[in-house]
């Protein structure tokens, strides 16, 4: 009998835990002098204890679609878990989002201090790299290096790092403070990038794992960049319905910014029913998958119905 | 006739360069929606028009060792001077060092702003990775994602990200203010992981370019780590002696955060002692090599000597 997604998710998210824990233990390896205490603190902070762990999931889940086991695709996880936790801890920076609450405990910086904080955001950053170039990775080069590219592509300019500065830009934050009032295509380029990327990233970096052909590379990518815009918006739904206890971080803070998103920008019922499409799109793209689907079918289903 | 060590290192500087400008241009990527123009502006400003390029240069010519040409070392210099200057962006920022003058024109986060400077930041240290999964960087998947593994492990936690965090503790800002009193090893630890290993890398990264042996990776290992911390002693001395003129940066830091440093412990005679053994260090490494391990030997006493 399948295990449910609920379980599913648990069992990646235990498994991307522990491989997190790992890579963050206190002992120096070899070859390092010292593994700086309040460093590694900081970064375990930033990446341990929370959150639903929704990429290595999808990175676990997609890999099992070309027969891949867990213990085969949890570093790959782990290391696309480090780049999304160190993106938190810097957005979370007063002089970025200025967050004192993420996942419902104090941010990094304020359990720790600002610089603690953008040292262990560039520590979780670097060691995503340091994760993919590592034989567990996966045991053909050829992968661990088309890893590193796409999650590279993913993570900087044309992806999470500039959607991060077009979402300020957004903000009126480098013209004189007043929101600029995007249209829906500008805020879609913008949420695909901030967050969409990433998520396309887990799931096809499964197809990556699996040494998939371009046809399924391509399924995975659109399912992923489907579910990842489902996630937003469902984010943004979340900012206008949600409570901070429900959700674990401030909610209202699009409105209090004065920040267009599809839901200001289409209201609510219209944003539901594009969210409504979104995860047609993202289960449609599993079509070659057939039954295999069913579980990433789900979680897009999920992705769009949570309340936190 | 050989070309001077001024020629080899204005060669090497222009070739990292043009390729670094290459890189951070301003048109998308295939597969990229948008490069944010200020982003991009923010890191061109943080990577281009200044600086030794030492690193580069150390990439270079220990690749040469090796027999690969200025074309085939270049992306991984770039890739490395990447790094570099990530982490001076960051390191500069009013939460780390608080600097607003770097290589003579004002810090990113002073010609922008923080949000930006510190997304620069991130973007840079990503860009160094996707530069280095490229087959420009070398055509063997396996050297490449040796590159990750051995950058990724230079920059972490058990090096410069590390080392930083090390010089903000050293500087009391976790302890209540005071300096810490730190001794001789703890300080070469420090400045090891901050600035050396970096350096190490720089002139490793030509071995595994080189496909070397076991021995000759050692040796320009070693040959970057005496180098490395040469550079730091002769760094602290012309934060004493040196103007800000000279230097390009504010001096008398360290002074004045109370800082233990080799130069205040041990006093500048044995410091310079120090920095002459460290040298000899370095040339003895490179031995191996013979008469073609001339001009990095001519880098190493020119990094003693300089004043800038």
């Amino acid at each position: 009998m399948p295990l449910s997604l609920k379980d599913r998710l648990d069992a990646s998210a235990a498994a991307a835990e522990a491989r997190l824990d790992a890579a963050l233990a206190g002992a120096a390896l070899p070859g390092e002098r010292v593994r700086p205490e309040r460093l590694m603190a900081a970064m375990r902070h930033g990446a341990l204890g929370g959150g639903k762990r929704l990429r290595p999931f999808l990175v676990m889940e997609s890999a099992a679609l070309f027969g891949i086991p867990a213990d085969g695709a949890v570093t790959v996880a782990a290391a696309v878990e480090c780049i999304h936790c160190y993106s938190l801890v810097h957005d979370d920076l007063p002089a970025m989002d200025n967050d004192d609450l993420r996942r419902g405990r104090p941010t990094v910086h304020r359990a720790y201090d600002e610089a603690t904080a953008i040292l262990a955001g560039d520590g979780l950053l670097t060691l995503a790299f340091d994760l993919l170039a590592g034989d567990d990775a996966h045991p053909d080069p050829v992968v661990r290096v088309a890893l590193v590219r796409a999650l590279a592509r993913a993570a900087g300019i044309g992806g999470m790092v500039g959607g991060q500065m077009l979402d300020l830009a957004a903000e009126g934050r480098f013209s004189g403070g007043a929101a600029l009032a995007l249209d829906a295509p500008a805020i879609r380029d913008l949420q695909a990038m901030k967050t969409g990327a990433l998520l396309a990233l887990s799931a096809e970096a499964g197809a990556l794992l699996g040494r998939a052909g371009a046809a399924e590379r391509a399924a995975l990518q659109a399912y992923g960049r489907a579910l990842g815009a489902a996630f937003q918006i469902a984010d943004d739904i979340l900012d206008v319905e949600g409570t901070a206890e429900e959700v674990g971080k401030k909610v209202g803070k699009d409105a209090a910014a004065g920040k267009a998103t599809l839901v200001s920008l289409l209201g609510l019922d219209a944003a539901r029913a594009l969210l409504d499409g979104l995860v047609a799109e993202a289960t449609t793209a599993l079509g070659p998958f057939g039954a295999r689907g069913a579980i990433l079918a789900e979680a897009a289903r999920f992705v769009a119905a949570r309340r936190s």
